[in-house]
């Protein structure tokens, strides 16, 4: 991994007035475009071939210039040329994807968070240690399938967007489907209505929900739309569509807004604080953006599936605020509250806090 | 219960240049503090314990004060204090099932809305009465369960936020399921799409929509989210689940914003028009927000299943407006246009009109 | 059908500075007329028998002026009055289905759009022409009954707003329940999750998104909930209910907003492109909103199932904008676009680009 000495001595080079937000055509990167002009920056928009042209459609979330690569794998070669243009790199989910979580943590730039982050988040094992170590309830794992005695849900390692989930009822259930050349984790698949929280925690800003070291913000709500698992039922039940060989699947196509019961809020800031809290004692702290996939049970309790460590696509619904984030700021996207982040940082010298 | 003749001499006291708008720090609060600040008004949150933290995190949505009770029968015994203090009551679901209908009723302090409404809509055969008084279609009920040959809602007398509801098909099921030693309602289970509609009527507005004595307005929609009734689907169908002991529940958990077909819009007005002026006839008047929760059908009726008479949490989604509320006035969330109603009777000396 | 010539004739003696946006109080008439408003239009709405008491209540999308009709076939002889009020018509889909096709193409009065484009998206058959000509990806079509060997859709020809639609797995459900006097089509149910995109192609604007003449814009998206296919798992499978006689319907009672994975952004522009480039083709081109009813599978591929060639009913969820239109400009609904095209060619002379 690139040190993050390394980063600051690259950094001192950059000009500080010419900061550019720079990050992948894809994902969240319309908000993170538009959040960054509105808060005063320039912007690079990483593609492959040739400029997507969909940001014809969106002038306010358009980069103000393209860097054309091969594939993802040519960002390694191009970073000298993007710290020339005083790049700073936003991470999202597509982003790491594509370039791979190893090159990710070499590639020689600034990037917006904490990269050691990565390790912990993207091992479903070390994940797990992580948010269990910090008091966070989750689905119970089980080791042996044959220990499979009701709704579980079983995903492979490297399984990404819901892509290679699925659920079994039984063992025999499990022998069917599963593919034994991959690993895989079996979690207790978690009765009740799932939320995707997006906090933000700033270590640089110390009013508001104060942390140990800096303070936490929630900025919505979305509840992932799921393919075909959301719609399936329309045409027969899980039992009925397996003697047919159709099995519901989790692949995440888009997003719906949604709000929690105010009554669960002091327990989902706690959770967010534990969990922050927890990753400064581990590996130095989550920066940035978060998000805890939970499902709300009907006893009212919270349980976390999955951590994702940075902007999430559910953040795209609110480009213009959510019913959260509007009682912090007008119109404050987490693409903009990023942009803010970085800017406030920027003026007080504090960069190196948040970048890695 | 109190008198208005008490509550009207008590606020002769108040200082009217200096109201604080109070309620419970939960279920609406945030949108209630939020839209009072933006009308000019000082705020007080009653909470239990110690002020909670998550205020911190929105700014605009936190009281100006906290007032701390051991529990919530001690706000009781606070009134004085709070008197002093020029409070108006905000009431909300959270807040009347906390302190208790008949504590709330007692409660010595100016309260937005008429009290009286509280008798007819926490008893679900006189909330029937008045409906259906009012012309408005709910779904059967039967008294016999072992008249039941479709599928239907047993709802426990007390329950609240969708507790202690179930759904059975047949007298044997409804057998396996109760507890005799509660009261219950057996309703039909409507099949159709739920639509949760936020009405605000003012006795003191007179353009608009205008009923016999004031206007009325619609300013949002949303569909409750309920645990785990709304996920269920994804393990079993109901017979399927039912086999193994497990069973949907219908515990609101959170809500989603919906806009509903504009050619409903008509009955939805009436629908709300004929509640109001039935309640003006039977107990002065239901005063300020209330909510329909209607099923519509695929004959695109409409059927009542419940009435909430004060703020639902569904209007949390729309802080900054909703589809509806735009057309009314910019950024008009539900808490913010009963500051505004408070605000405008105040300054017309008709405080007596929407308090009591 | 009327001239175009007849039309731009009959304009000719408009006076361009007092035109007057009018349509059929219903659909999303309220976003019409307040997108008028804002644009600086005069509006008028058309009702039957009294003016619908419900606009009172948003003063904000409250037409200027009512028409009032007898019945909807009335406004045929009504065309001279409004053309002396030089009434603009723009068309939605009640406005359409209230009329008939035929009716609407006789109109004598400068409509929005291309009134070409009806015979293409009210026959089945034309419109699939139209889309696979076009590159679109459409649900597998089959027409002997007889080899319905997995679920699929069976739609009636004047099916509208989603009535009339049932699924069968097989031939003998087919029988159960077809009605053999009506004219329908059978199609593939395509196992994903719905997202309905709000397009505006304008033949006269040329930066954005541009194509072979003029641009595209995405301003929304939505799903739409259908009554009581959205809810009626809560109570049984399809299964489980049919032995009960009880089956799914499609009526559309509302909408709820939606965002779509990023990366399908590229797709869905290109979807769209090759929609407008085939239609101006085949017809002299799809002129203002549209929408692509889609189905998102979990291989990430759009199947269209419908096309929709006017102003829907999702765009009234995004009455002050959407996650989309808030990229292009602040509080752009489709309504207000529409009057903004309209404006913008008759300050640049080119109204008969957009008119028929």
């Amino acid at each position: 991994m690139v040190s993050k000495h390394e980063i600051l001595s690259l950094m001192e080079r950059y000009d500080k007035d010419a900061l550019a937000i720079t990050t992948v055509c894809s994902h969240s990167s319309l908000q993170i475009f538009d959040g960054a002009r509105k808060e005063g920056f320039r912007t690079i928009g990483i593609c492959i071939g040739t400029p997507p042209k969909f940001y014809d459609a969106f002038p306010k979330a358009k980069p103000d210039e393209f860097l054309i690569v091969k594939d993802y794998k040519e960002i390694l070669s191009k970073t000298r040329e993007l710290a020339t243009k005083n790049a700073i790199i936003i991470p999202h989910g597509s982003f790491v994807e594509y370039l791979g979580v190893g090159n990710f943590q070499k590639l020689k730039l600034p990037t917006y968070g904490n990269r050691n982050v990565l390790e912990w988040e993207s091992d479903r094992d070390m994940s797990r240690k992580w948010l269990e170590a910090a008091g966070i309830k989750m689905p119970r794992q089980i080791k042996n399938p044959e220990d499979i005695r009701s709704p579980m849900m079983v995903k492979y390692y490297g399984a990404k967007g819901g892509m290679g989930f699925f659920v079994v009822k039984n063992y025999s259930d499990f022998q069917k489907r599963i593919n034994r050349t991959e690993k895989y984790t079996i979690q207790e698949f978690v009765l009740g209505t799932r939320y995707y929280m997006h906090y933000f925690y700033s270590p640089i800003k110390h009013d508001g929900y104060s942390l140990s070291k800096g303070s936490l913000e929630l900025l919505g709500i979305d509840r992932r739309v799921e393919s075909n698992a959301d719609e399936i039922f329309r045409i027969g039940s899980p039992t009925e569509l397996s003697e047919a060989g159709i099995y519901p699947t989790f692949v995440v196509t888009g997003n719906l807004p949604l709000m929690v019961r105010e009554s669960l809020l002091p327990r989902i800031f706690e959770m967010g604080e534990m969990v922050v809290e927890k990753s400064l004692e581990l590996f130095g702290g989550m920066i940035g953006p978060f998000c805890l996939e939970t499902v709300v049970t009907d006893s009212l309790e919270l349980k976390v599936f999955e951590i994702s460590a940075r902007i999430v696509a559910g953040t795209n619904l609110f480009i213009s605020g959510s019913p959260y984030s509007d009682l912090v700021d007008e119109k404050l996207s987490m693409g903009r509250r990023i942009a803010r982040e970085i800017k406030m940082a920027n003026e007080t010298g504090m960069l190196s806090d948040i970048i890695s």
